[in-house]
C-alpha cells in the first residue's frame, strides 16, 4: 500500500506523519517551530520529512499551514503566526526532498481529514466544517472536493459578518464571527463573567489563581465540566453564535453534514447543546425540511497530518 | 441544432420560450398564472409547452418556479406565491407532453442563465448571484455546476442572518438579508423617508400622488434617476447591505464573479455604487488579495426561460 | 375636601372622573371618542366635564391625551390617534366649562398617578415608568415633579434606539424600543412564532380560530397563563428588551423606583420575570451598588383619570 | 466676594484652584497623583487645599473625582483609576482643613461648570453633557440642579446600551456607548484603519513612527486636522454613535442644551459635524419639533476646578 506524508505547520509545533491509504498514521515525529525565522521554518519542515521518508516508499508530501495559500497550492501568501510572506514553499520543499508537494490551508486540511476519515466519513459528497482555535477557520467540501475558490482563498468562514458594528476584529472589521465563536471569544466571555460575578465563577477563579485575567481556554473546559456557571455560560455564548453561522451555511450550501472542530469540542454538549439549539431556532423557518446534522470533529490534533497526507495522495 | 423549451412560472405570468444551443430564444409565448388553482396552473404550463413544441423538434423541457424543489428536481415542495405543496410537477408535465422534464428553483435558473449566457459568461467555473425581487433569491455555481445541496435547497441566500434581532422576516426570524436588500425593503425605506422628510422626496411623492404609502419599486427607480434624494438613499441603503452579503459570499466561496439581478439593477450605479463601496469596505481586511468583481445581470426577464431551457438540455 | 376632574382622552373612549385629594375616584362617566372629528372630540370632552361638575364643587380639570403637548401644557401639537394638530385644547375647554384646565401627555399622566397613588406611592422623589400599549410611552418624575422637558416633550421613551438597523419604526427610524417592547411587538412575535411552530402554539391558535394573523394581545396573555409556549416566549422577548431599557434608565437617572404599566402587566411574572432577569444582567457591571426595583403599575385604566385630576389640583 | 476651592483629582494630577463667585479662577496649583496609595492621595489633596487657603478667606471645598460617590456626597464608593474603595473622603479632608467639603463625580463637576459658566451658561434650567475621555462620562442638570439619583449614581451615560452584542466593555456588558464614542474607541478605530489601509493614513502613521499600535488620541486630532482620511473617519465613527446617544437624551430628557466635552472637542467640526448629522437623522421622526442644540464644552481642563468650587459654594 502506498504511503504519503502529512506535515502540520503550527505556530509552536511542526508535526509530521506517514499515512497509509486508509488514513492510518503509521509513523510520527514533531519539532518546535522556529516561527520568527522563515529559513529555519523551511529547514525544520524538510528535517521532518527527511526523517519520515527514511526507509519508506513515500509518494508525496502534503503541508498544512495557517494562512492564505495561492490557488495553485504552491505559495503561502500570508501566514498570521509565521514570518512567511509570498513564500514559495512547495517548490522549496519539493526540490529539497525530491517528492511532489502540495501546500494547503490548515483548516482546509483538517476539514478534508474529517470528511475522509472522521466525523463526516459517511458523507460522500459535502460537508462544511468550522474549526474553533484562537480564531475561527473553515473548510468546505462539495462534490467530494475541497472548495478552494477562484483565487485559492475560499472558506474564510471566520470573517463572516455576524454582528454589524460588533466587536472589533483583528481584520479591521467590526463583528466577524471570529469575535463571537473563537477560543479567544470564549476566554473573553469567561474573563468578563468572572470579573463581574466572581461568586458564580468559583472553579474558574480557583483554577486561575484568583485572577480573572489568568483564565485560559483549557481552564474554561475543566471548570464548565465541573459545573462552574460562568464557564458554562461562556460555552453557551459561543455556541449561540456558532449555531447561527452553521444555519447560514445550511441555507447557503445545504451540505450533508456540518462539523465543529478544535479544542473546544472537548466540552461536548456544553458547547454543542447551545449550538444545536441556536441552529434549530435559526432554521425554524424551514419547518419540516431536512437539514444537515451538526457533529463534533473526531480526529483531534492528528487531523492536520492525516488530511495533508491524504490530499498529497490525490496529486 | 437541437432545441429545448424553458418555462418560467411566476406568480402572475407563465412565460415559455424555445431556446437553441447558443442560448438564443427562437420563439416565445406567455399566459396569466391562475395562481390559486393547482390544477389550472399545471394545465397552463402544459398549454404553453404544447404551443411551443408544435412543428419543432424539441428535446426536453425545463421549468423554473419560485419555491423549494426536491433534490431530484421533480417535485415542488413549497411555493410561496402558488398553491403548490409537494406537487409532482415533473411527472405530471412529462407525461402530458411526452418529453423529459426538469423542475428547478427560479433563482437557480436565472443564475444558470447568467452564468452561461449573461453577465458571468466569461466565468468558466464559479459565480454567486443575488436576485433582488420582492424577496432575495440566490444561485451558486461551482465547478461549472449549480450547487443544489444535499437536500435540494442550497442557495437560500435571502435568509442569511444580517442584523441579529433586526427587522422581522416572513420566515419568522429577525434580521434576514431579505428584510434589508429586497425590493420590499427598498419600498419600505423609501416610504419611511418620504413620510419623515417629504421635502427631500419631491419626485417620489409626485409620482405617488402625494401618498408615501403609494410608492412602488419602479417609482423609486424613476425618482432616483431624476435626482430625488430619498429615492437615491433607499437604493444606497439596500446596496450597503447587499455589499456586506456579497463580501460574505466572497469569503465563503471565493467565486470568479458575483452577479446582482432583478429589476433593481435598472437603477445602475445608484444601486451598484453603494453596493461596491460596502463590498470593498467589508473586504478591506483582505488587503491586496484578488476578489470577484460585482456585475449586474444582463438577461433581465428572459433569464428564467433561457436558464430553464439550458438546464433541460443538460439532462 | 376639594375635588378635581380628570379626563382621559383615548382613541376609542373619553373617560372622566371626579377625584378627591386622596386620589379616590368619587364619580365616573365615559363616552365614545369621535376620533376623526376635531370639533366633536372637543365637544365630548366638554360634555363629560359638564356632567361630572354638576352639583359638585370642582376646582380644576386635567386632560390626558396621547401625543405631544406644548411646554405650557395648553396645546396638543400632534396626536397620533386623533385628528388634532396644534389644537389649543386648554383654552377651548377652560372657556367652555369655566374652570382652570391643564393638558398633559397620557403616559405622563399615568406615571403621575402611579407616583402619587399607585406602585410608586412610597417613592417621595423619583420614578421612571414605561407604559406598554400598542406603542411604548414613558413618564419621568424627578424631585417630586414630572419631567416635561425644555420643549414639553421629554420622556419619549418609546423611541430610544435599541437595535441599530433593527425593525423599522413608524417614526422612520430603525430599531426603536417601541418595535421590541410594545403590545404591537408582542403580537408580532406571537404571530411569527405561531406561524413557524404551530405545534408549540396550541392554545394561542385555538383562541385565534386557527389563524396566526388573528392573534391579539389579550389572547397572548390568556394563552401564556394557560401554558402556551409560543405565547410565553412572546412575553419573554418583550421582557428581555424592556429590561435593557429599564437598565439604561437606572444608569441615566437612578430613580427610586421603576414602574411598568399597560395591559401587558396583567401577564405578571410571565412578563416581569424575564424583564427583571434582563435588567439584572444589564446592571451586573454595577456589582453590589443599589438600584431601583421594577414594579408593576397598580392603577390600571383609572391611572389616566386619577393622574390628570391630581395634576389639575396642583395648578 | 467669597471664595471657594475646587480640587480635581485625576489619575495623574491633582489640580486645585481658588474660584470666586463669578466662576473666575484666582489662584491655582497642582501636584502629581500618587494613585496607588490611598493615604498619600488624601495627603496630596490636603496639601493642595492648605496651600490655596493660605492667606485667603475660603468658605468651602469641593472635590471632583472619577468614580461612584455616595448619595450624601461624602464617600468615594469606587474609583477606577485610584485605590479608593468606600473612602470617606469628605470627613477626612474636612477634619484636616477645617472647612466644609463636598465630594462629587468628576463628570458631574465638569457638567456643572459648563452649565454655570461654560457652553450652557445661557440655559437656566437643563442640560445634558457627555464628557469624552478614555471612557465616556455624563452629567445631567434639570431644574437648575445636578441630577444625582436616588443612590447617588445617576448620569452613568457611558454604559447606555448602544449595540446589542457589540464590542465588549470593561463593565462586562457588550455594546456600551463607551466602546463606541470614547477616546479609547477613537484610538481603536484609527489603529484598525491604519493597519488595514496604511496608504489612507499617511499622516497618522508618520506621527506614530510607522506603527499603527503607537497611534494616540492627540495624534488622531493632529492628523485629522491635517487631512488624514483614516483619522477623520475615526472621528466620524465616534461622532455617529455620539449623535445617536445625544438623540436618545433629547428624547428622554428634552434638555435646553446638549454639551460635548473632553479632549476630543479640540477636533471641532471633524467630530461635531458627524455628531450633529447623526443626531438630526435620529430625530428626523420628530419632524419640526424644536430640540436642543449640541455645543462643544468651553472650559476645557479647568472645568473640574471651577465646577467643584461652585458646588462647594452651594453647600
Amino acid at each position: 500500500m502506498t504511503l504519503t506524508i502529512g506535515v502540520d505547520v503550527g505556530g509552536t509545533k511542526v508535526a509530521g506523519g506517514v499515512v497509509d491509504a486508509t488514513g492510518v498514521v503509521v509513523a510520527q515525529t514533531r519539532r518546535d517551530t522556529p516561527a520568527a525565522d522563515v529559513g529555519k521554518t523551511r529547514d525544520v519542515i524538510i528535517e521532518v520529512v527527511t526523517e519520515l521518508v527514511a526507509g519508506r516508499d513515500v509518494d508525496a508530501v502534503g503541508i498544512g499551514a495557517a494562512g492564505w495559500i495561492d490557488a495553485t497550492r504552491s505559495t503561502v501568501l500570508f501566514a498570521p503566526n509565521l514570518a512567511w510572506r509570498d513564500e514559495p514553499l512547495r517548490a522549496y520543499v519539493s526540490t529539497a526532498v525530491g517528492l511532489p508537494v502540495i501546500v494547503e490551508n490548515d483548516a482546509n486540511v483538517a476539514a478534508w481529514a474529517e470528511f475522509r476519515y472522521g466525523a463526516a466519513r459517511d458523507a460522500e459528497d459535502s460537508m462544511v466544517m468550522f474549526t474553533i482555535g484562537t480564531g475561527v477557520g473553515g473548510g468546505i467540501v462539495l462534490g467530494g472536493e475541497l472548495v478552494r475558490g477562484a483565487h485559492g482563498i475560499a472558506a474564510e468562514l471566520g470573517h463572516m459578518l455576524t454582528v454589524p458594528d460588533g466587536h472589533q476584529c483583528g481584520c479591521g472589521r467590526l463583528g466577524c464571527i471570529e469575535q463571537y465563536a473563537s477560543g479567544n471569544a470564549l476566554v473573553r466571555f469567561a474573563r468578563a463573567g468572572a470579573r463581574q460575578e466572581p461568586t458564580r465563577a468559583p472553579i474558574l477563579l480557583e483554577l486561575a489563581g484568583g485572577e480573572a485575567e489568568a483564565i485560559s481556554g483549557p481552564m474554561i473546559t475543566t471548570a464548565a465540566r465541573a459545573g462552574d456557571p460562568v464557564a458554562a455560560e461562556a460555552f453557551a455564548q459561543i455556541g449561540r453564535w456558532l449555531g447561527t453561522s452553521l444555519a447560514d451555511m445550511a441555507q447557503i450550501l445545504d451540505p450533508q453534514v456540518l462539523v465543529v472542530g478544535g479544542g473546544v469540542v472537548d466540552a461536548g454538549d456544553l458547547l454543542l447543546g447551545p449550538t444545536r439549539r441556536s441552529y434549530a431556532d435559526a432554521l425554524a423557518a424551514r419547518g419540516r425540511l431536512p437539514v444537515a446534522e451538526i457533529l463534533p470533529a473526531e480526529l483531534g490534533n492528528t487531523a492536520g497530518v492525516i488530511g495533508a497526507a491524504d490530499l498529497a495522495r490525490r496529486l
